[in-house]
């Protein structure tokens, strides 16, 4: 199969991998880790094998705290946590937390698959309320200003800031500044600059921008933590880690360590997060200009103006086609590229370690499918 | 400094790693994980990069589980879960599962530094009683049966079969046939065959004997669930993992992984349980022997029919000649020798992965020791 500009044959697969996560790494980071298998340069062990009482680890938590603090320009009032049990974790410990003693309801907005899987758990909780829900709709669509009428007297608001499955992202901070803001971040974290300090607790785990599955961070607001119950789990209790600085059982010493290498990358290679945001910007704007300009032939899934610059959803004409698609694309060295099995299609994941040379690679395929199949 | 018999320059500081968790894994285990970080040989891409929703994952969790099966001659009325959390999660998840409507109180035994944590966390759960306590004694010591009144009518018993601080371990079954018996065997799991039939419900966390921190495996006989409350996050709901075969959220990918490669390593190498018992068993014959033949100058800390054959916990006449030990054996190349920061003292953990030469090298280091220093 020929294609246009960057051969395949100079990337290798882990380049061309477009999977919805966990997802692709920067090659940097994965040659360190190679190392690191056998040998941290600095410790000479394996890092399967370092103890988590290290005086090393130690230094791995402190600088991938920084690196995070540095890379969102985080105010000293918020604490950086490293805890298991990923998103789906947070979807109960943040109602078990901000719900103890509320009696009014909190405002959840429901955009996609996954902000409708935090719904399901927090609702065990406690009083919460769905704000708005684009069900209706299919989940095509993010809300619009004039549709969110936010409670003064809701606990918090919760919602979801790229929603994977749909690839609907806001490019905006929504709610009222006198209500707590949490956000489940976990596809679009430190792949742009968020505004972090208008959000009291912002969760992302890590196997979308920022390292493997296994660990997830919480950037938490002191005052948020205030009111909490007293009688939760400990290792279901935020202040428990932010007392041991995320050490309070065996965190994953692994995972944490890829995590760090990754903000190393972002902070020295890339150089921050403005020059990601315009990296991943640029990848988007190719893959939606493949789309935009197929007439019709490639279908977005996602309302023009709601695009994540993360996930491009999209339809072929026929469940067939597209079992076509990712045939073809499979057979040229193309992987992850099937859309999520709640609903199908097709997807092309654009996390922060795929490169612009692999979206080239993935728009002459798609232009030559067009071209073959039209 | 001379050593008789392995030259530690034919040895990799892997090799000399004596860490009581995370712990040393086998050789040949992490040259596969070297490679699987740029490409899992079957897959073609990073095991950092493999959708957990992927075929390869579903296999990978397939297998590993009919390798626990395999190797513990495990019945089918049991289920095999691979959970986050560490055992810490499993300290809160068992008495929120197994207390559920309970009256009578569970049976807890005190026996060292982890079953002391198990124990703060249970007891926020339900009704708990504390069977045995090995406080008075200093946790140097196992109780005898002639000490144990187990309640015939307790909802459960748990135990842990190897304390790692002070170097304990259960070198029997505990309990009545007719009460539950529920075991924490983080620190033992896979190092020996362990009578899996006769627990309703075992844990452990990899770091130990089988994997990197980040997974917890849990073996639970399917009845024990039948009563669970179906009030709980799904994360905590063993049931939940039951039925999403271990992938009811994203689950640590690579720490599983490197689980299937032990468990292989396991069987085809090691040859199963009982050949890794008698290697266990020799290593710690050999190092018991040296502190045996000293004369009192290694001071071993666990009663002698209570030794561990995992951790062998010992003090030299002060802290200052403990810390000239540590520091002689650091730069020796020897790591991980320091006890617990709760109880100070030596400490020299066997895993699996430690090889009998590497415990000759320690042995061979300690006798020059104390010719030097005596």
């Amino acid at each position: 199969m020929a294609m246009e500009g960057m051969s395949m044959t100079q990337m290798n697969p882990n380049s061309l991998n477009f999977s919805g996560g966990p997802g692709a790494l920067p090659e940097s980071v994965l040659q360190q880790v190679q190392q690191a298998i056998i040998a941290v340069p600095e410790v000479g062990l394996s890092v399967l094998g370092i103890s988590h009482r290290s005086d090393w680890f130690a230094a791995v938590v402190a600088e991938l705290e920084r690196n995070i603090r540095s890379l969102l320009g985080l105010p000293d009032s918020y604490h950086v946590l490293l805890l298991q049990g990923g998103a789906t974790q947070q979807f109960s410990m943040v109602p078990m937390t901000l719900l103890h003693g509320a009696t009014a309801p909190a405002d959840y907005l429901h955009t996609g698959y996954w902000s409708g899987k935090v719904l399901a758990e927090a609702r065990r909780e406690g009083p919460i309320r769905t704000l708005w829900s684009g069900q209706d709709s299919g989940f095509t669509r993010l809300p619009d200003d004039g549709e969110l009428a936010f409670a003064a007297d809701a606990p918090y608001l919760h919602y979801v800031s790229n929603e994977t499955v749909e690839g609907l992202q806001f490019q905006r901070v929504l709610g009222r500044d006198d209500v707590p803001r949490v956000c489940d971040m976990s596809s679009d974290f430190l792949s742009k600059p968020c505004e972090a300090e208008r959000f009291a607790l912002i969760y992302a785990h890590a196997q979308k921008n920022i390292g493997p599955a296994g660990v997830t961070v919480v950037l938490v607001r002191d005052e948020v933590l205030a009111h909490a119950p007293d009688d939760l789990p400990g290792f279901l209790d935020y202040r428990s880690h932010v007392k041991a600085h995320s050490n309070f059982n065996t965190p994953p010493v692994f995972a944490i360590y890829v995590v760090l290498l990754v903000t190393r990358w972002l902070l020295n290679e890339v150089g921050g997060l403005h020059n990601m945001a315009a990296r991943n910007a640029a990848k988007a704007e190719l893959l939606y200009g493949v789309l935009d300009a197929s007439d019709g032939y490639y279908r977005g899934r996602a309302r023009v103006q709601d695009r994540s610059s993360m996930n491009v959803s999209f339809n072929l004409a026929t469940p067939a086609l597209e079992q076509q698609f990712l045939a073809e694309a499979t057979a040229a060295g193309l992987s992850g590229l099937g859309g999520h099995r709640s609903v199908g299609g097709l997807r092309a994941s654009l996390y922060n370690g795929l490169t612009l040379p692999a979206v080239e690679v993935l728009a002459g395929f798609m232009d030559d499918f067009r071209r073959k199949h039209a």
